[in-house]
């Protein structure tokens, strides 16, 4: 049932050309007052995403409710590891229900595989794209996650990845847990903005710029600007606990799910090969501060974020053979990143346990195995 | 004029197999002593090769004579790296000549591509292939680097790799320099047997063995049986300065030319990847130790490593793209093997500088480039 990438004639990389991410998502926003977004100024997109403010011109607005929508983001993939990792941090788990497609999708789309009858159990479809063709049949882009769903319709509200954690941050603050952790402060917000739009250029979208070079040259820049930006924050977070300072924002988590696919991913099958990450002694120290830290490395499938890069993209890897390594159990040990003082969450407190049925699978994380 | 492997619609892997390397070689010998060598009794090819002794069945003798001999050796290549460093530390340079192909041959053949008018100055020959037909019409056989060959007719006497560097050292010492190390000192070579048939199987063969598995059950073995020798080279050489303890033996020398292509070619196009060398902590200076010995790194061509690899094995890397790292100047850190004692050339000396004509390229290698 399941097909593979490698069995299509398309691939990932254009011979010859730079790599570019297609930035054009559905953009509709979950928010808590509907008028007020309807009505306030139409926001030209900016690719980073918005805090406040109205809709880019044509999408919509939906009415924040506990229960009517499910967050579907597949383990395996940085820009839906953000959005677990978010929810979680914020305690979202009852208000928002959250659906994980498998590491391996086909052309057509991410499915559903890992769960019984491969169907998500709640929306009852096998591929995530029948839920877009039910918001719009036709469909013509790519089938992303991660994507917010209405249950009760199954049509896709947005696949707007970096609104969706914006939005959970600012328009679900009546469903955030006792505690929860102020992600944007607002006196930081401008500082933010300026540090989040080099990591998304120049890192996480930069390790795919090197992965998918289609020549030698565009490699090459491609390698010289995350370097540059790696070098960047080494330096920045020398004598800083988080990227803003003192406490844990989303700039944090932004880059975090590409830091702790580097080692695993970047640095082979993406040519990121400078360094590991792991020979960067600040990055190092502080990727491991945050994978111990509770709503982050226990939302990490290392298992399924490898099978995704190795097997899906087939013009790449064309064996699908997955490395055995690397080694996993230095993301436990001591990072002594506490010796620069701050507060993962300020005011607010770490998340309590993983529930149950939202745990990685054991033998694909070494902190969860850890935990018992 | 060159054609890529890209261009062709056979590869290295085999799928579903696990890779067998073919250790089928033009066994012929040169030798001080024909006459004696032929008369000795015929011995079974054991892939690591005879000191001494006669000739496995089929082969011949031929004698040794300074200037007949041309060694043809890719800088690229870890087996004909062998040959370079060895003919190096015995000072043979002016008995045996050089010749060095390019590092990416086409299907047919290495070529002498780096050469003016893409030939070898000395045997006027574009394709090596040319100088195996020269000595056997049809050869069905792969091309393959170390060859030498006889300058007078041009026919390649022997290419089998592990019998060339012992007889350098056994059957060429009267042209050794003066001050040459005994590379086989007759009370180890028991022992020299038992461990370097481990190091060919398992590390020197061991990371092909990953790279070009044909299924994932042959490459997580391959990756586990290569790890396993690695853990146990890492043991030997915590308390022992080289593999066979004081001094520098052929031993070394074949161990070597795998660690210095591990980080910049097998822990990521071979997905030799639990860890990088300089994570080993004993392998890495002990790696380091040679490197930074007259007569080991002097001969290494990252470049040239590089680009074969991964422009040659267009099934494991079809966008012909060549990774920017690793950093290398980490290799020319300070390794304080010299606290274990031993004496690197027992009662020899070092080699001295490498001759202007067979300097590698400046930009190729950064203790090269140090030397200035």
């Amino acid at each position: 049932m399941e097909q593979r990438a490698s069995q299509s004639a398309t691939g990932y990389i254009s011979a010859g050309q730079e790599f570019t991410r297609d930035t054009q998502y559905i953009a509709d926003r979950i928010v808590a007052d509907v008028d007020a977004v309807r009505s306030a100024p139409t926001l030209e997109s900016d690719k980073v995403g918005h805090i406040g403010g109205g809709l880019t011109a044509g999408a919509e607005a939906w009415p924040v409710e506990a229960g009517r929508y499910r967050l579907v983001a597949a383990r395996a993939c940085p820009w839906a590891n953000r959005a677990i990792i978010v929810r979680r941090l914020l305690g979202l788990e009852d208000a928002i229900s959250l659906g994980t497609p498998g590491p391996t999708h086909d052309m057509r789309s991410w499915t559903f595989d890992l769960d019984d009858d491969e169907k998500d159990p709640v929306l009852r479809t096998h591929w995530l794209m029948e839920n877009y063709l039910r918001r719009f049949p036709g469909y013509p882009r790519g089938i992303t996650v991660p994507a917010i769903v209405d249950v009760p319709t199954g049509a896709v509200v947005t696949n707007d990845y970096p609104q969706i954690t914006l939005d959970f941050s600012t328009e679900w603050t009546q469903f955030h847990r006792d505690g929860a952790p102020d992600l944007l402060p607002e006196p930081l917000r401008e500082e933010m903005h300026e540090v989040t739009t080099r990591i998304f250029t120049e890192v996480n979208n930069g390790v795919y710029r090197c992965g998918f070079a289609g020549s030698q040259d565009a490699y090459d820049s491609a390698y010289d600007r995350l370097f540059t930006a790696l070098d960047w924050l080494e330096e920045r977070l020398t004598d800083r606990r988080y990227l803003m300072g003192e406490t844990i924002t989303e700039v944090d988590v932004r880059l975090f799910t590409t830091l702790v696919r580097f080692d695993p991913v970047y640095h082979g099958h993406f040519k990121c090969n400078r360094n590991k990450l792991s020979e960067f002694p600040a990055l190092w120290a502080y990727a491991r501060d945050l994978f111990q830290t509770p709503g982050f490395g226990d939302t990490v499938d290392f298992s399924q974020i490898k099978d995704h890069y190795y097997i899906v993209h087939a013009d790449v890897n064309p064996t699908g053979i997955v490395p055995k390594g690397p080694v996993l159990n230095e993301w436990l040990t001591a990072h002594r990143r506490e010796d620069l003082g701050g507060s993962p969450f300020g005011d607010g407190t770490a998340p309590g346990p993983v529930r149950a049925e939202e745990r990685v699978t054991a033998g694909h994380n070494p902190l969860v195995d850890a935990q018992g």
